[in-house]
């Protein structure tokens, strides 16, 4: 975004500019504080987005719903046409046979096929051999969306849970820390932070781009601190904690990195508002040699010491 | 496309200059208006493309025909053999004894087997192991186009009906307003606006590349007014609705995202013909502010009012 | 491929220099005339890539193949523990046990599972329950090569037969037409043209990246002249038709595009020796405008016309 | 990673300074000798990375085993219910009983369903229904796994076994050569190397970003040898091998290109330490030209020859 530092405005696509105090665009998780009003239904929904999104109880619920009410129609259906149509069948009252129709459903939906109950004459054989190729399509959406599941990547970064402004070689810096703590390989990692802040005397927001000691990395194994050096060009040069706080500063987050394992491109978000920084604290040193191998302790990622700022 | 903004002709990668007035060469929905003639159909054709992109209700009648052909194929064959080779056919008449063939074949191909009727001899048998092996196959060709159809990534940015001729900042713009309505996040959003114009006292038309505000935003999680401001260097600056409409003026949009959701890259693509924009009237402003949350009616994207144009 | 315009040898990542003037380092069809030596069998082979790149003919004659293998080795499997562990066995000579026993394991594979023949005792049952996992496993493995080898992408572009010198404004150009006959829409379409000379008085050979007129176009809908501008920068700058084939000319074409219908990045390469190079013709004008369409005759782009170079 | 270039510390995204002489910080394979402590399993984890990227045999090894575990416990689950609900069951003792169970679970979790043994009553449908359901959810991620497995890009790139300091042009190069074994097609090849050295009288360690003679190649069909010329703004100008070894010297290669044959982008990384380097060697000249072929014997890439060092 390079051609975006000379801009101020609407920099994220939104055409928000009148946003309250307290408000937060982003949430910690990546997700956006805004609402979409008057979308109609189909506009909204994305099955394939949903069904792969949603959590694995969720999606087995849906699967075992799903099958069982596709059983119960089936077993319906054998049962209009009359069980006398289908061999073996046991059952002398009406529950009973719709029992076995939905087991004779389960069986041919599937394409087990037993064969201890089968079809014999022309409505059974049709219904039975329509179910079985319904079966077959349905499994293979189920296949699809297993492995779309599965393979659907995700950039697991963690954050600092504080931002700090510590004093960083002669003047200070913004800084966090991000990690990787799976062992996926995150490869050409690009961070981006905007900065949004309210303009003096208005409740208009401003956005700024910030400029970073590094934005990319060529690896990323483990741990890096992704430092703002706030020299005078940054738009926080000489503010106070009590201004930012004012001024209702948020700090947006984007990582983006190739996951070697997904061989995707993934995205991470997240956002450090006013209140989530620490001012004069510094984050301890954590890489630890052991002869041929360094050791980090990512359960240490947010201890800090006090630092005098410059 | 930084080195072709000096260039004017051929813009698109198509060899054409001789267009008529009324022509427009980018449909709405993103289809170009151009026929190839003398492609070979084998050079044409894309079977993967045409069965992942079809409309549902045509790829479903596609499986269904399918399934009746081959089970009537495999029943003819049943029959030629002889359906003495197989268990337990009771029809005694041709018809009959086709009828339980193409059941036989349908429990067959979907591997169900219920078993009730089974290949007795050899010519049975191996028939009913072909058809068997086929019907995986063909399964497994199902699978991957139903996986085809459902992660098939598309980018479902809606436009605003019409550009706006509008004041901006000093001077006027040429506007419009794009509308992200799914829940799915689209990242590196990037615009490409090019603008076909007919060369004065010809039939030749010229592309210019044109200047955005802005052409790329980080996230686009709900809307974004894409904005040309027509200064002394616009191919549109100092011309009048009328010279717009004559000079036959096509503005093309291209849109590039990634759809985190697909993990994918996606294109949108538009055009607005001179006849759809409206001159000096600006987009009404949508995003309101309630507590934490900022909600924007995407019904209203199209709503203007009356400005008038510096 | 910006800083390597200045560089001359070595360009295409080959540590060639001495070629005789014959040779064709790319053929017509984009494979290289290269051949590694003393590269051992698990070194070069790639199972995935080859099962997925061979012709469909070659991939069903190994899927038949593999079929009937497996059922060979599984039959043996049965009749060596006996085929009295199977239900049904009616056969009463070795061959005809087989053959049953054969089509058994076929039922097996498939997960058909009729039943007529059924496995009766441990050790029948446990080659069956062995034979049915490694059968959806198979199955799973040709499920994933037909999405393979359907999903592949491929750029279907067709280059012109020649290339031509001919005139182009005040000056001569390098041009050859490529062609999109699918309907599979390419977007962001990059060329790159690489010439490789024979240095004079010896058998090395420098390469040398042309500059052209355009090498990158949003769209491709249908057609492109790809021109090379001969200015005085140029390393054909005033060469002759017989020193170009005296220094055995190769101009290597690769071509970057974003392939629509797969979501995937695609690439063509094809080359012209010196010998398919025509001087002083003219590509004639394809482009037929009927009312709202614009039409072009894909049967006509070799088609040329004589002109005089400047 | 331009940018990075006036950069010093931190280069590869690891807050890494004190690291011993001896150290080295990417291995051979590619893997980094960096362990991450107090990650919790859940953090840590991620199933799909893991059983796509294990071996083959430790893959088959956990699907047999599973298959085997799911079917003791249903077989356990039918003995529980009891084997009277099962049709055909002809073992008298627990034991027989349970193994007829047992193949009877892995006719239905396959969905082979001979039928010969099928589920009488409620108990045993119940069991047996869902049974089928769970194995072809079970089948589909097997599915999906192979596909994952099969399709995964890897970047088969070989490496010389040493790097050389030798003669290049008038002054010395760094080089080494890299080969593409595969028939896979390797274009757009960038090659990234950092030099990891050792703070002069500290444990401390800056990172260099190296220039190359090129960095980039469009087709990279069989072999190049990468050279970093030691200008007088190399780190390691003027250096002696004795020095290059006190200061632990760490060449850390990194190489993206974009694998035509899985269509994905792929990464090699590898790294050559202080003592991988020979000094005043070159490799051998390898391409032999037959009529209209180039011929290189890979078996010879790391065959060298002595040169004086200028």
């Amino acid at each position: 975004m390079k051609t975006a530092k000379k801009e101020k405005f609407e920099d994220l696509g939104l055409d928000t500019k009148a946003v309250a105090k307290g408000y937060r665009m982003l949430n910690k998780d990546g997700t956006f504080n805004i609402r979409k009003q008057n979308v109609s239904f189909y506009e909204r929904i994305n099955i394939f987005h949903s069904l792969v999104s949603m959590s694995w109880i969720r999606f087995f619920t849906v699967l075992v719903f799903g099958y069982l009410t596709i059983n119960i129609v089936f077993a319906s259906l054998y049962t209009m046409i009359g069980t006398e149509n289908l061999t073996n069948i046991r059952g002398t009252n009406a529950l009973d046979q719709f029992i076995e129709a939905f087991f004779f459903s389960a069986q041919t939906i599937t394409t087990l096929g037993y064969g201890q109950i089968a079809p014999l004459n022309l409505p059974a054989n049709i219904v039975a051999a329509t179910e079985s190729l319904l079966g077959l399509l349905l499994f293979a959406l189920a296949t699809g969306l297993m492995y779309g599941r599965f393979s659907k990547p995700y950039a697991s970064i963690k954050y600092s849970s504080h931002a700090l402004i510590a004093p960083y070689q002669e003047i200070n810096g913004f800084m966090f820390r991000i990690v990787n703590p799976k062992r996926n390989q995150l490869m050409e990692v690009e961070v981006t932070v905007t900065l949004s802040l309210k303009r003096d005397g208005t409740e208009l927001r401003d956005f700024h781009l910030l400029e970073l000691e590094r934005s990319k990395v060529v690896f990323f194994p483990a741990m890096w601190t992704v430092v703002h050096p706030i020299t005078d060009l940054s738009p926080i040069y000489g503010t106070t904690e009590k201004e930012i706080l004012e001024k209702g500063a948020e700090f947006i987050v984007m990582i983006k990195a190739f996951d070697e394992s997904f061989s995707q491109t993934v995205y991470s978000k997240s956002s450090y508002t006013s209140k989530e920084i620490k001012w004069g604290e510094k984050f301890i040193y954590l890489p630890k040699h052991s002869g041929t191998e360094v050791t980090i302790d990512l359960s240490k990622i947010n201890d800090t010491y006090k630092a005098a700022l410059s």
